[in-house]
C-alpha cells in the first residue's frame, strides 16, 4: 500500500501532456512532489523529446536527485541521456549526483574523452572527490564507497560536532553514523546520531565513542563487505586506506544493491542465462540464450560421438540404450546439487578452507549417494529386466557416474576461483553436460566388459 | 580490517577458561566489551556447560542483547537454550528481546504449553506486544514487523518530538524514521531524524513532515516488502492494518535477511538441494540429497521404460542411439534456462501479468532457441553421418524438445504459483527430468516414421 494518489500509468501521461505543452511551473510543481524513485522510473520511460523538455525544466541539481535513485544496474545505459544534454548541464548534473554513483555513471561512458570534459567543467570540489573514486577495480569496496560522509576529531565536544552535523547534513549520504579520525586523517572510532543525542553536549567524543570500530579495507570484495554489513547490521561501513585513513562510507542501500546483484549472478551462473535482463522481443530472448546452448550442442556432440564408438555394443545388447537417459540424468541432477552447495560455499568463506578436508568431504558425500542410489537402481533394473548381471552393472556405472559427476560440481568451481574466474560461470548446464560425457563412458566401458550376458 | 585484537578462536579459548575458573566479573568485561555479533556468535560455540555459567554472570537483558544479535535462520534451534534456564530468567530474556525476535524464537519452540508459561512470567507490557505479533502468517510483513518505534502526534511541535525520541530511543530498534500519527493512531506522515535535526524546534510535525508515506499492510508478502524497501532505499518501513494503523515497522536489516532468505530459496530450487544447510559430516550431506535424486531416479525410470518400448527401432537403426542424450541434454539446458527466467519473473511481478501474454512470448522465445539450435543438428549431424534423413529428423526431433521443454520450464512455475505452492520448488532438475521424457518420445515417434532411410 502507498498512500499517493495516482498510478504510474497516470502519472506518465499527466507530465508527458505537461512537457508537451510547455507547461514548465505546473510540471515542475507535479513531477519535483513525487519521491525521487518514482521520479528516476518516470524519466526512464519518457521518450527523447520529453527529455530534452525536462533538461530544460529542471536545475543540474534537480535531475542530480533524479539519477541518484536510478538503480545501479542501469547505470551502464545512461551514457545516451548525457549525450544529450549540453556539456555545461551534464557536468553539473554529475557534479551535483553523489560521487559513488557519478563514478560508475562515468566509467560507463563509451567516448573517454567526455569524461574529461566533464572533469573539466564541473565544480572542482566535485571533480576532487570524483577522481579519487574512479580508479578504483570493480566490484571492491573503493568501488562502491561514496565519499561523501561526517567525520569529526577526537578532541571535539559533543555540541561542536552536533554543529558539524548539522552544517554538513544535507550533502552527506548518511548522517546517522559520524566517524572519528585524529590528526592524520585515521579512523579511530566511531558515534551514532542516537549515541550523540543521548549524551550531554559537553562531552568529549572521545569519551563516548565506540573504538572497536568494524572497517573494510579500499581493495576488499565487495561480496566481504556485504556479509559485513549483514552480520553487523550497520546502517553503513567506514572504508579505509592502507595506513588506515578514512577514504569513504558503503550505505547499507548501495550493499542491497550488492547483495542482489551477487544472488542474480550465482543464480544466473547455475542456469546459464542471464535472468536480470529484460528482453523486449522473443528473438531477444532467444538471442541471449544461445550462446550457452551453441555451446553446451558441441560439447554434447562430444558425447554422441563417444557413443558411437559403442555403437556395436548397443547393436548387441540393445537393452543398455534404454538406461542411457537414466544415468546421464541422474548424474547430472547429482553434480548439479554438488555445484550448487560448492558455489555458494566459495561465496561464503572468508578465509582460505582447508582444500583436500573440503574434497575429502564431497568425494565421501558422492560416495554415500552414489552407494544408495546405485544399489536402488541395480535391484529396480535387475527385477525389471529380469537379469541380474545387468542390474549389476546398471548400478556400478550409476555409482561410478555420481561420484564423478559430483566431484566435477564440487572441483570446478574451486578450480575457476584458483584461476581468477567468478564460479558461478560453471553453470549447471556445463557440469552436468561434462558429466553426460563421464557417465556414458563409464557406463558402455563396463557394459562392454559383460556383454555376452546382456544378450538377449 | 576489524579494529579487534583477538581472533574468533583466542575469545573463546579466553572466555570459556574465565567461565571454567568461576571467573565473573572477569568474564563479564571480556564478553561485554565484545560486538553483540561476535557474542553471539560466541555464545552458539559454548558447550552446555560454559552455557550455564553465562544463565548465571549475565542478566536477562544482556543475554537478550546477545540473543538479538543471532541469525534469524538459526532461532528455530535456540529452543535447548530456553530449556536450560529456568522459566523465570527465560521469560525475562524474552520479554527484553526485541519483540519480532522473541516471536521467532517462541513460534519455534516444540512444546507450546512452556510458550504460556512465558508469556505469564514476562513484564506484561512485553507480553502485550509479543502476542500482538504472535499471530501473524508466515512471511508476511506482519511476521517480520517489530512493535519497537518512535511515533508522535501531528500537533506535536518538534521540540517535544525531540523530548519523546530521547525518552524512548534506548528500547526502539530505529529512531532515524519517525512516525506521525493522528488521534487514531492512524500513519498520517514521516519525519527523519535527519529533518528533526535541521529544523527550529519550535516549527510544527504537521508543517514538515512527509505525508506521501510510504508503507506496506499487515498481510503483504514478505517479498514485496523487501522490494520496497530495495526501491525507495528505506531504512525502514512502517506497516499497517486495515484501517490505516500504525501497527509495526520492518527495519532494513530485517529485510536484508528476508533477501538473503529468497535469493537461497530460489537458489536452491534451482538445483534441488538446500545450500543453507550446513552437514556435520558426508552422510549427513548425502542424506538430505537423496529425497530429491532418488525421486528423480523413479521418474527418470519412466523415461527408460519409454525408451524401451523402442527397443527394436533402436536394433534397426543403432545410429539413433548416439544422439538421445544430445537431445534430451540440450533440451533439458533449455528448459532450465526457460524455468529460471521464469521464476525470477514470478518473484519480480507485484500486480498478475497478462498471462496469454507471457505464454506467448515464452513459447516464440522456445521457437526461435528451436530452429536456430535444430538447424544446426540437422547440418552437423548430416555431415557427420552422411545422411541427411538423419540430419532432418535429428533437427525436427531437437526443435520439437526443445519447445516442449521451454513451454515446461515457463509454466510450471506458473502452475504451482496459481496451486499455492512457492515456484522455486519446481527445480531446474525436475523440469529437466520431464523434458527428458517428453524429448525421448518426440525423438523415436519421428524416428520410426523415417526408419528404412536411416538403416545401415
Amino acid at each position: 500500500m502507498e498512500v499517493f494518489e495516482r498510478s504510474f500509468e497516470e502519472n506518465i501521461e499527466i507530465l508527458q501532456k505537461l512537457l508537451k505543452g510547455n507547461r514548465m511551473t505546473r510540471f515542475r510543481t507535479e513531477y519535483l512532489a513525487l519521491h525521487s524513485y518514482d521520479q528516476a522510473k518516470i524519466f526512464l520511460a519518457f521518450e527523447e523529446e520529453y527529455r530534452e523538455k525536462v533538461y530544460q525544466y529542471l536545475s543540474p541539481s534537480e535531475l542530480a536527485n533524479v539519477f541518484d535513485s536510478v538503480e545501479t544496474e542501469q547505470h551502464e545505459y545512461m551514457d545516451v541521456y548525457f549525450e544529450e544534454m549540453n556539456n555545461t548541464y551534464a557536468a553539473a548534473v554529475l557534479g551535483d549526483m553523489y560521487a559513488d554513483n557519478a563514478v560508475d555513471i562515468l566509467n560507463n561512458l563509451s567516448d573517454r574523452e567526455r569524461v574529461n570534459i566533464y572533469m573539466h567543467l564541473m565544480k572542482p570540489a566535485s571533480a576532487r572527490e570524483i577522481s579519487q573514486l574512479i580508479n578504483y577495480l570493480d566490484d571492491t569496496a573503493g568501488s562502491i564507497m561514496t565519499t561523501e560522509f561526517v567525520s569529526v576529531q577526537e578532541g571535539e565536544d559533543l555540541k561542536s560536532a552536533y554543529q558539524h552535523l548539522k552544517n554538513v547534513a544535507s550533502s552527506a549520504e548518511t548522517i546517522y553514523y559520524v566517524y572519528v579520525v585524529d590528526d592524520n586523517k585515521r579512523l579511530v572510532g566511531v558515534i551514532s546520531l542516537r549515541d550523540l543525542i543521548l549524551n550531554e553536549d559537553s562531552k568529549l567524543i572521545r569519551d563516548i565513542m565506540n573504538t572497536r570500530v568494524i572497517a573494510v579495507q579500499v581493495n576488499d570484495d565487495q561480496e566481504e563487505v556485504a556479509k559485513m554489513v549483514m552480520d553487523y547490521n550497520l546502517l553503513a561501513l567506514p572504508v579505509v586506506g592502507f595506513d588506515q585513513e578514512l577514504l569513504g562510507i558503503i550505505t547499507v542501500d548501495d550493499i542491497i544493491d550488492v547483495i542482489q546483484e551477487e544472488a542474480d549472478s550465482d543464480y544466473s551462473g547455475l542456469a546459464a542465462v542471464n535472468v536480470n535482463e529484460e528482453h523486449e522481443t522473443p528473438f531477444g530472448a532467444a538471442k541471449s540464450r544461445l550462446p550457452w546452448l551453441i555451446t553446451l550442442l558441441f560439447l554434447g556432440l562430444g558425447t554422441a560421438s563417444l557413443i558411437s564408438q559403442y555403437e556395436e555394443v548397443i547393436a548387441t545388447a540393445s537393452v543398455l540404450s534404454s538406461f542411457v537417459t537414466l544415468i546421464t540424468g541422474t548424474a547430472g541432477n547429482a553434480g548439479t546439487q554438488s555445484l550448487a552447495v560448492a558455489v555458494r560455499k566459495l561465496a561464503n568463506k572468508s578465509e582460505e578452507d582447508n582444500f583436500f578436508n573440503s574434497l575429502t568431504f564431497e568425494l565421501l558425500t558422492g560416495v554415500f549417494t552414489a552407494i544408495i542410489v546405485g544399489a536402488t537402481i541395480a535391484v529396480v533394473a535387475g527385477l525389471w529386466k529380469q537379469n541380474f548381471i545387468l542390474g549389476f552393472v546398471i548400478g556400478i556405472a550409476m555409482a561410478a557416474a555420481i561420484i564423478v559427476a559430483n566431484l566435477a560440481g564440487a572441483l570446478i568451481p574451486k578450480l575457476m576461483t584458483r584461476l581468477g574466474f567468478d564460479p558461478a560461470v560453471a553453470s549447471g548446464p556445463f557440469i552436468s553436460t561434462l558429466s553426460d560425457l563421464t557417465s556414458v563412458l563409464i557406463y558402455f566401458s563396463i557394459a562392454s566388459l559383460f556383454l555376452e550376458q546382456l544378450t538377449y
